[in-house]
C-alpha cells in the first residue's frame, strides 16, 4: 500500500465557488464562523472570496475581511480568486498567501466570462507575476484551466488546446496550475488522459483537479485523476456551487465525500470525518437554510468496517 | 480506444433487488408495462423476481407470471433469485433462462439471510446443478456472492474467504459467479484488488459487478471493476433497492447512471438513453409513486458533447 498512501489535500472552495452563485449574502460573521470550524475540521486550504468588484458579485464584497480572519489560523493557506491584475494587487494588499486565476481553456466561455479570449488572459498572468514579483509579496499564483473537459456553451474543448494553454501560463509565471471540469462533462478516461499528458507538460507543477458532480461522475473523476497522480483536489463541504446551467443538478463534488473516497481507500487527508458533517449540518440549518445542499456520505455514515479500524 | 471499447452489459434489477424491500406490492400489469419498457429501452438482461415463499416476499408472489411475460420478448434473457434447490425447481419450471442464488461471504450475513453458514449453501448449489443437468435445463446457474467487500452485521470479510468461496461455488457447479457489495461498503482499491484475484480463480466465469450508491461511491466502484476487466454490471433503474441497515440513503447504482458512465467513456451498452429516462419518469409518477428515488444524470441531463455527437 506505500505507493499509495502519500497523502490527499483537499482544499474546500466552499466560501467562494459555493457561495457565488447564490441569490444570498452570507453574513461575514457567519463565513467567519464557517472559516473555523471548516479549519477546525482539518481543512488547511481554503478558498475564501473573490476580489472582484462588488457590484458584480456583492456576495464575496466581503473577501479582504475574512482573509483577515483567515491569517489568524495556524497553518492555513487562505486562497482568493482574482480575475484580473487589479484583482491580485487587491489580494496581495489582503494578505492572501494564493490567489487562484481561472483561465477557461473554451474560447466561447472565456470571451462570455472574462471579456477576454484566453491568450489575453495569459497575458494578464504574465502581468500579474511581474507585479507580484516586483511587489515583493510572496502570495503563490495558481491559474485554474476552466472548461478543460467541454463548455456548455462551445461543447467539445480540444485537449491540445488545454495542454497548450497549460504551458503558456505556467511561460507566463504561474507557479502551478489545475485542471477543471467545470460544467460536468468530464469522463474519468478523459480524466485519466487528459491528466496524463499534463503532467508531461507541467511535472508536479500541475497541482489541482477541480470537479462537479453534475452528472454524478464527480466521485469517480476523483478517483481517476489520483490514479493519474493528482495529490490535491477542490470540493465544497455540501457539494454546493452548481452549475448555472444545470439548475437543480449538483455541484462541486462533496468535501465530506472526497474525504470518504480517500478513507475508504486508506490514503490520508489529515480531515476529522465527524467535524466535516458538524460543518455540514451548519451549512443546512444555520448558514444556508433553504439552500439544495448535495453529496452522499452524510445519509448513510461511515461503514461499520471504517469505524473498526478507527476504534 | 480499441482496448477500451468492448460493449457492456447492463443487467437491471429493479423488479427484484429494487422491489424486495417495499413494502408496497406493484400490481403484475404494471410489472409487465415495466418490463416492456426495460425491454423497449435496449435492456436485455433483467431480473424480474425470486422463487421464494409467497409469505416471506409477497411483493413478488408474481414470479411466475413475469417469467411467463417475459418469454415473449425477443433476446431477452430474464433471471430470477433462488435461495435454494426448491426455488430453482421452480424457476426452471417456470421457464426463466437463468437464476441468480445469492451466498454470502459473510458468515454472520449468512446465517441470519439463509439460516446457513455459506458452505452448506455451496453444497446446496452442487444440488441445484445435478437437478438442473438431470432435468434436462438450460437454465444458466449464476451465484453472486454478497457481501463480499464488507458486511453490516460482520464488520470486516476476509478476502481469502471470498476467493476460496468463487471457487468453491464453481467446483460446485455454477455457471458463472459475481461479486456483490451488498451494503455499500466498498472502495475502489479494493474493487481493483478483489477482481483481479477473483479474476485469476474465475477467469471468464467471473462475470458481473453489483454495487450499491450507499455512500456515493456506486460509479467509482464500477469504473473500478471495469478497469479490472469486468463488462456486466447490476443496476436499477431510479437507483431503488436500497439497504434497509441505511435508511434514506442510495440504493442500488442507477441503470441511467451507470449507462451514462459508460456513454461519456465512448463504452458501448445498447441503451437508448431517453428511453431509460422515461422509464425512470414511469417508475416516478406511475408504478412507485411516494417512493424514493436516486441517481443523477436525470437532472442534468446529457451534456452538450455528447449530444453533439450523437447528432
Amino acid at each position: 500500500m506505500t505507493a499509495t498512501t502519500s497523502p490527499v489535500t483537499i482544499r474546500d472552495v466552499g466560501l467562494r465557488d459555493g457561495l457565488q452563485i447564490l441569490a444570498r449574502t452570507v453574513p461575514t460573521a457567519h463565513k467567519i464562523e464557517w472559516l473555523h470550524a471548516a479549519h477546525a475540521a482539518g481543512l488547511r486550504e481554503l478558498e475564501i472570496g473573490s476580489f472582484v468588484p462588488a457590484r458584480l458579485m456583492p456576495q464575496l464584497a466581503d473577501t479582504a475581511a475574512l482573509v483577515e480572519a483567515a491569517r489568524s489560523l495556524p497553518g492555513l493557506v487562505a486562497s482568493v480568486l482574482v480575475p484580473n491584475l487589479k484583482g491580485a494587487q487587491a489580494a496581495i494588499e489582503a494578505g492572501a498567501q494564493a490567489m487562484l486565476l481561472p483561465l477557461s481553456a473554451s474560447r466561447a466561455h472565456s470571451l462570455a466570462n472574462l471579456r477576454k479570449p484566453p491568450d489575453e488572459v495569459v497575458d494578464e498572468i504574465a502581468r500579474i507575476r511581474d507585479w507580484r514579483d516586483v511587489s515583493g509579496s510572496r502570495c503563490l499564483l495558481e491559474v485554474g484551466i476552466s472548461t478543460a473537459f467541454g463548455c456548455t456553451i462551445q461543447g467539445r474543448v480540444d485537449e491540445d488546446e488545454v495542454l497548450r494553454l497549460v504551458g503558456a501560463v505556467l511561460d507566463a509565471g504561474a507557479d502551478r496550475v489545475g485542471l477543471a471540469d467545470t460544467v460536468g462533462y468530464a469522463d474519468p478516461l478523459q480524466v485519466s488522459r487528459l491528466f496524463a499528458r499534463a503532467f508531461e507538460v507541467a511535472g508536479d507543477r500541475l497541482a489541482c483537479g477541480h470537479f462537479h458532480d453534475t452528472r454524478g461522475l464527480g466521485l469517480a473523476n476523483v478517483y481517476a485523476a489520483w490514479q493519474a497522480g493528482v495529490r490535491r483536489f477542490d470540493a465544497c463541504v455540501g457539494g454546493i456551487g452548481g452549475c448555472p446551467h444545470a439548475p437543480g443538478a449538483s455541484g462541486n463534488v462533496a468535501t465530506e465525500d472526497v474525504a470518504w473516497l480517500f478513507a475508504s481507500m486508506g490514503v490520508p487527508t489529515g480531515l476529522d470525518f465527524d467535524a466535516l458533517l458538524a460543518l455540514r449540518t451548519s451549512l443546512a440549518q444555520r448558514w444556508l437554510p433553504g439552500e439544495a445542499l448535495h453529496g452522499n456520505i452524510w445519509r448513510a455514515g461511515l461503514p461499520k468496517t471504517l469505524l473498526e479500524e478507527a476504534a
